[in-house]
């Protein structure tokens, strides 16, 4: 391919609403181009990479007997009012009227009209398991549309949703797209880990998530080195850094901490270990009938509370942060004073599992300006429920007991999901057994982000020049650089046959004839992440040599012109190799 | 490909609501299932034909220069607005409100991002000529969808764009494009024609359609047999049928003509040829400001008026019929009795071409029950405006002069077309010419109707079993069907060995691994079209003999089982060679 069918269109500059490199690189390197808030044109050379990405994706979902189909970008309201999803989702969901004044969405995901399909056209047990998926164009009307395509608004997405007889069934077709999207990502040349995944709104009894590690990511995983656990913060089960609680060896005795409302702050103050404090949190629960409910939530003075685990105390899951007349009704005492001794009676009292070990501790005493010391549970107030609530943290021993954690960072760019018959059961999706019974099917779904692929595999992959691409990936495996197609002879011949050579050869070569000066030109293709670059110049060629560099190499190689084309299909074959 | 991989889904009854033959049989294939009005799943065969359209497409497109990107289906309307299709067009641009209340809307075609996305990358000549595509996804809110997909609301259509510096490169541009959808369409083996077409409500300067030849099409197409002419009767120019007008030879007379409303019964009751009398419409456009104007149109009473061409008349654009009321004023006399002589001097009176040359001729009276005889120009009543405003008809003189037209039925598939610089003007998309000086670039659009392009296949290529595909659209190239593939060891060897050779030989084949009875199988594949099928069965074995069989062959033959595999790959690449 030439480069003047490819239209570059690099800049200096970044955008200025580029919060992450990601967005900044494919900005620059004349990927995309922002349309609107979270809706962006893809450039050729992007669009490049997208369909790289969607065929690793189509070979590898049909080598595990999934079958592409198509579903509608626009789909009618009355499915999923079936589900509920019409009301219950946010504004994130599209709504739209047609001509008719009749409802329609544009689809985030397709459960609705999946299931519809299969409980139109599968009948028997014996059409089961079958495994749909499509790429296709989704829309989620983000709120705050950011970090460029990885938290856009229009996004491409590959989505599949097994169907199966029965549980057992759906957890054969959960470990064949785990096993897929391992060789998925595998192929794509990029660094991931799959993590347990919190279930969500979408509900459903297990689900992983994969994760393109890097820095920048939103989300925090929390993993094991030493084995093979790992879960997004949200869902780490932290155990208890205590592992029974001592006997009472103090009175409780209360204590004046004037304008210390925070542990760290009481710790220093009264010169004891941070570790040896208790934070305390008010939770208010509203009721449709009846007064709120109250909840106070204990975490060790250095934790945190999990919001996600929080809501899933019965009885929290719409619960709110109490206001300040509500904790001086229920505690007697501002903000940084509360404590669960002599907290009102109706307040639900929660301790983490390490707080509910912990004996002679430290809490605010329900009195401004005070803390209470050495206080122990049973002997100077009631036994608490004992939950994991808190966010683990590095150090915290792995829940499987093969050492402790770490914490990195990730980019979401999948998960594998066991719906089982939640949807199936709301829109009557059934098939009859071998008894001639209807039973619901037992659902799974199963989602990649194929554009924000895209955008992970920058954060994980750049350096100061630009993009530093898997070769899988790459908008180009190989550029030929010509100093002067225009003005050599020589040049261009040597351009021209190495790259129809190339071409013939199956490898994915762009030539640049644009002409450009050598710093620009290198400086583009830096940036844009060509893995492999021959240069061709006269200079050269005087001794039958050309350059040829990999994109990270400190150096470039002088290579005999007569050899440059199988060095260069040998280079791209042995990083590919490396790679799966 | 085994049939288990690619869901069957084939019935027996076609779906009430299907009115023409190819939606019937898409559905009955099972290569479509409707979700709302207009709006469709495609279900793994009809994706498989889809994507095969889609490489022909993009591989001539390619090859013709043409650049890939992909364009948002979600765009804001400020673009929109800029050229005045957000408040012009109507409610078949589907508008939508994100929920920050901006105004949006799901696209129908992309002139306004594509323009905006050159304004903003395209600054100098040297850029010039460039010419973008895509293929995605549009929706058009039919008022009423039918025909399946050939009128539905969300469709699959490539899009291209091209910019040049002037009307001769786009021009050039224009050219290039029409070739390349000849290849296209010769390659997709479809009888097709290019029609000259109406400019429509785009604007622009000259545009010419492609439409597949099929009896149930919506167009008709007025050709010329003996020469290249083709047109849509939208567009067709007709001639006058009278060469020069004979002297007036009788008196004008008003005779009784009770209850003869229509030139055929008013030929009929006076006993002469329909060709003798002039049909007379009244036509009232509505004024901002002032009274509203008087259209009187003439055409032979065995003539149809054709709307388009009469909404080019000076000032009609925007035109009715006249009202009950509003003839009675400008005639003095009901609909069925009108005429040009005496009509209100308010009255602007256009005549056809052939009636302008006709001489002694009868039309309405302007009093009920009565006509005029013997009528001739310049004598009884002013000269007209003579205009082209009648709809071609079977026999009428080709305009090229080369010999006499006939009409046809197309369904249109594809539309090139020369914007020249309406958007570039209105949203100020200029470059920067040699001098330094900006000039609006010179836009062409060119648009292929993905989706349309099975329907309009089918309605050309099917017979009372199903489908008749040409070969380079057909789901597979070749079905080979067991009989008793689960019974028989020998079956089965001999199928899967077959299927595997032809996998590997790049041949597009299915298996029907479904264990159906054979009935039911042969009906499958013939409503689907698989364009060959190979029978293999245990008593064929014997011999070591296997049947084969185009799908419109009368007979199947017996072909040594030894030789089925280069029988089929021989019988493929004849068929192919015989379209291209």
């Amino acid at each position: 391919m030439k480069a003047s069918q490819s239209f570059l269109a690099t800049l200096k500059e970044a955008p200025s609403d580029a919060e992450v490199v990601s967005h900044k690189l494919m900005v620059r390197a004349g990927l995309i181009r922002k349309l609107s808030a979270g809706v962006y044109n893809y450039l050729p050379l992007g669009l490049k990479v997208i369909r790289k990405v969607e065929n690793i994706i189509r070979e590898e979902m049909n080598r595990a007997g999934a079958i592409e189909l198509l579903m509608p970008m626009i789909q009618p309201a009355e499915l999923w009012q079936e589900t509920g999803r019409w009301e219950k989702m946010g504004p994130e969901l599209l709504r739209i009227k047609d001509r008719h004044d009749r409802d329609f969405l544009i689809q985030p995901t397709s459960e609705e009209v999946v299931t519809d399909l299969a409980r139109n056209e599968i009948k028997s047990y014996k059409q089961l398991p079958v495994n749909f998926y499509q790429i296709q164009t989704k829309f989620r009307d983000e709120r705050r549309p950011r970090f460029g395509i990885m938290r856009g608004r229009e996004f491409s997405m590959k989505d599949a949703y097994s169907f199966d007889r029965d549980t057992e069934g759906l957890k054969k077709s959960y470990q064949i797209m785990f096993d897929a999207y391992t060789r998925i990502f595998k192929r794509m040349g990029l660094q991931f880990r799959a993590v347990t995944a919190d279930n969500g709104a979408i509900g459903g009894s297990g689900s992983q998530e994969f994760h393109v590690i890097a820095d920048t990511g939103e989300d925090a995983i929390v993993y094991c080195p030493d084995s093979d656990y790992a879960a997004n913060l949200e869902a780490a089960e932290s155990l208890a850094l205590i592992a029974s609680r001592a006997a009472a060896s103090v009175a409780m005795a209360k204590v004046p901490t004037p304008d210390k409302t925070n542990c760290a702050d009481v710790a220093k103050f009264l010169n004891i270990p941070i570790e040896s404090t208790v934070k305390s949190l008010l939770f208010v629960a509203d009721q449709e009938n009846g007064p709120a409910k109250l909840f106070m939530l204990l975490v060790r003075g250095d934790h945190e509370l999990n919001e996600v685990k929080a809501s899933k105390i019965p009885g929290m899951a719409e619960s709110r942060f109490a206001s300040e007349a509500e904790i001086k009704l229920a505690c007697n005492a501002p903000a940084g004073y509360l404590g669960p001794v002599g907290v009102s009676a109706d307040a639900t009292v929660v301790a983490d599992r390490t707080v509910a070990n912990m004996a002679d501790f430290v809490c605010g005493a329900n009195d401004a300006g005070h803390h209470l010391t050495g206080v122990n549970w049973g002997r100077d107030l009631p036994e608490p429920l004992v939950l994991d609530i808190r966010n683990a943290v590095v150090g915290d021993p792995s829940p499987d007991g093969k050492g402790v954690v770490d914490i990195c960072r990730g980019i979401e760019v999948g998960h594998v999901f066991q719906l089982g018959t939640r949807y199936s059961e709301a829109m009557g999706c059934t098939y009859l057994d071998q008894q001639g019974k209807a039973q619901p099917m037992v659902m799974g779904c199963y989602g990649i982000g194929v554009t924000r692929l895209l955008g992970a595999a920058i954060e994980q992959g750049h350096d100061e020049k630009g993009i530093i691409w898997p070769i899988s990936m790459a908008p180009c495996e190989v550029v030929i650089c010509p100093m002067g197609y225009e003005k050599s002879e020589a040049v261009k011949a040597a351009c021209d046959q190495l790259h129809d050579g190339l071409l013939a050869a199956g490898v994915d070569v762009i030539l640049d004839d644009r002409n450009e000066r050598p710093g620009a030109m290198f400086a583009d293709w830096g940036l844009i992440g060509a893995p492999f670059r021959v240069v061709i110049g006269d200079r050269g060629l005087v001794d039958s040599q050309v350059e040829f560099k990999g994109r990270t190499d400190a150096e470039s190689q002088n290579i005999p012109l007569t050899q440059i084309k199988e060095k260069v299909i040998a280079a791209i074959q042995t990083t590919k190799q490396s790679i799966v």
